[in-house]
């Protein structure tokens, strides 16, 4: 469950802008804001079927689009690469001018940190 | 011109796989393998200007799936900042155990090669 969890909510972070805004605020409020559909029923005066309906819909829609997209498959190979690269760099002894190499693992670290922005 | 052909090549590479099947034949045909207008009007049978529609349609697209999940602009700040860090590393003298710049630098190249499968 926790895995169909986190794999939801990455879907959800790499295509959610592809939903509408109504799909949108139900899945962040299920995936990110921890919601329950009772919860969601009531905010949206809903049944809970409704809002279990909605969301398999959108789940279905994220899906989707990553099938054709695969960004989840081509970002962790990615980001399994960066953590190879900067694990490398921890055992490069350097010599010569100081802090290269700090420099080089806080440009490898913005790369990553841009996956999340 | 051809700063937009590259960014419309660019797009149908990254979205392209978004569009009906008809629309990617056509787009590839025009912005991968270079026919002209009249030459995919010949294939298909229709006018130029019904070739000349679909691909604004399919242009129109493209343009606003990168709106929504803007991966153009995230994949050339990545790609500048891989750059960056092989240039970097290119000036980075390093003591012990020999290869493991070679070895960086390989696994940076690997995550640049995987942009484009």
């Amino acid at each position: 469950m926790i895995e169909k969890l986190e794999r939801m909510a990455m879907l959800f972070d790499f295509y959610g802008s592809l939903l509408t805004e109504k799909q949108q605020e139900i899945l962040s409020l299920y995936y990110e804001q921890d919601f329950s559909l009772g919860e969601i029923a009531e905010e949206y005066k809903v049944s809970r079927q409704a809002v279990h309906d909605m969301l398999k819909r959108g789940e279905k829609t994220l899906a989707e689009y990553d099938n054709k997209l695969g960004l989840i498959k081509k970002f962790t190979a990615e980001r399994q690469k960066l953590a190879d690269a900067l694990d490398l760099l921890d055992h490069l002894e350097a010599k010569g001018e100081p802090g290269l190499r700090e420099k080089i693992k806080q440009v490898l670290n913005e790369i990553i940190e841009g996956f999340y922005v």
